[in-house]
């Protein structure tokens, strides 16, 4: 899988871009772009050969946006990672701390690193459409009364230096990524080895219990479910698709029975993606 | 209830106040905070009586960090209502529509109207942090070029004028809100008529078929769940807290029941509140 064409969206530096050196080493070659969506419609247009998305941060929960995408986009998981999200406070070289007056950040990051503006209330905290973004808009500027927060990776690329290491309030903060391939791309990969993970989404029918007889399917062999997610059914106010994460491999006989089962119980029903389980 | 000091986010004419009108009639007196954090805390610090906040829109889902203040902060629910989001174009009085350039509002709002601006590439879409809020700064500033998203309430508020009404792509777009008070004055309602609603958060051991066992709970009992949400536990990586509403009052002791089957199984379980069922 190496030297494929990969999207991510942020400035480079962000933490996308790490997680494609996880998933596809330091050969891949990177498309950076501002939007999610425009992210998997590159992918699903061929202009790129896969995508790398992130999908849920441990404090932050879900990434919404990009569950709905998996369903309006012809694409396939086909790899997952970890990565475990580290704040720098980051500034142009010759800006010492005591000159800080403002940080930018994407705002999921200013709000990670809450402890450090409260010790610091002389520091503004200012929403920036991107962590890497930040960085690279402080140094073209040539801001002398500004920090961004963002990766160490996002420090190098933009010749900035780093003032405050791990800036973050929770050391727990790891986002998980997704590595995309279109659909007919994303060639079945080989017999299992370790453990696998499915993605699948359905909606039931909206009748009491609906939900319970729906994950039964797994409960009853004993198929461990690692997340479910929730997200609005355009067009039925107050009806749900949900997202269903679970240990084993589609190969499974096991795993074939219970999708038959849900297939029974549900109005629709899609397999997302099967895949190693990253660390 | 009338006349309780009541907190929300965002401008007056936020849809917030309407959902305060909806609960708690004309007579409320309104005290508009920039953050929902601010709302909870105005609450427990008894500056203010009750609060209201959105918990979901039935397109862009659930509003995540009012969650997670449910459980950060001492307060009850004590009421839930629907409100139906119409979108409007609004510009300050002599304005007219091809000199609009720009318009702002909040991304949701924004988001919402993907068709009118898809057929209008020449208006440029800007984020704001209110819908309200973006009506009373055009009118402020004296914007020539530029208009706002909000509601109808705003465009009065701000002697503002509607250029296009209701341009939202879709008419399903409702927001649900809850009422809430501290919980030492959230007084038990009188017994059911009609329906009422449960609300409770609760984690599970971190072992296989852990949440279908605690959705038996309910389903064994006919208890119609309505809703599920998954939060992220904090300082858990990828464990996670579930937020349920069901169809079923605490006195029942069908409910009680199931309460007490839950908490057998729960590593913990809060009420958040018990209430008549919204329109």
């Amino acid at each position: 899988m190496r030297k494929l064409r990969t999207a991510f969206q942020g400035e480079p530096g962000a933490f996308s871009q790490e997680a494609v050196r996880q998933l596809l080493g330091d050969g891949a070659t990177v498309a950076p772009f501002q939007r999610f969506d425009e992210v998997f419609r590159a992918l699903a247009d061929k202009d790129v050969d896969a995508a790398v998305v992130p999908i849920e941060n441990t404090l932050a929960g879900s990434v919404h946006e990009n569950y709905d995408h998996l369903i309006e986009y012809d694409v396939r998981i086909v790899a997952e990672t970890n990565v475990r999200i580290v704040h720098n406070l980051i500034v142009r070289p010759g800006v010492r701390f005591r000159d800080l007056r403002r940080v930018f950040s994407h705002p999921v990051a200013l709000n990670q690193c809450l402890e450090f503006f409260a010790a610091h209330p002389g520091i503004e905290r200012v929403p920036f459409y991107d962590t890497a973004g930040s960085v690279k808009m402080i140094v073209k500027d040539g801001l002398d009364d500004a920090g961004a927060i963002a990766s160490s990776v996002a420090a190098s690329i933009y010749d900035a230096r780093i003032l405050r290491r791990s800036i973050e309030d929770d050391r727990h903060n790891y986002t998980r990524f997704f590595l995309l391939r279109r659909t007919k791309d994303a060639k079945r990969l080989e017999a299992p080895r370790g453990q696998w993970k499915t993605s699948i989404v359905f909606s039931t029918r909206n009748i009491p219990g609906a939900l319970f007889r729906a994950i039964s399917a797994f409960a009853l062999r004993d198929l461990n479910l690692t997340r479910i997610e929730s997200r609005p059914l355009r067009g039925k106010p107050w009806e749900y698709l949900f997202y269903v994460d679970f240990i084993g491999n589609l190969e499974d006989q096991r795993v074939g029975n219970a999708m038959n089962h849900l297939r029974e119980l549900a109005d629709m029903l899609r397999v997302l993606g099967c895949y190693p389980r990253g660390e």
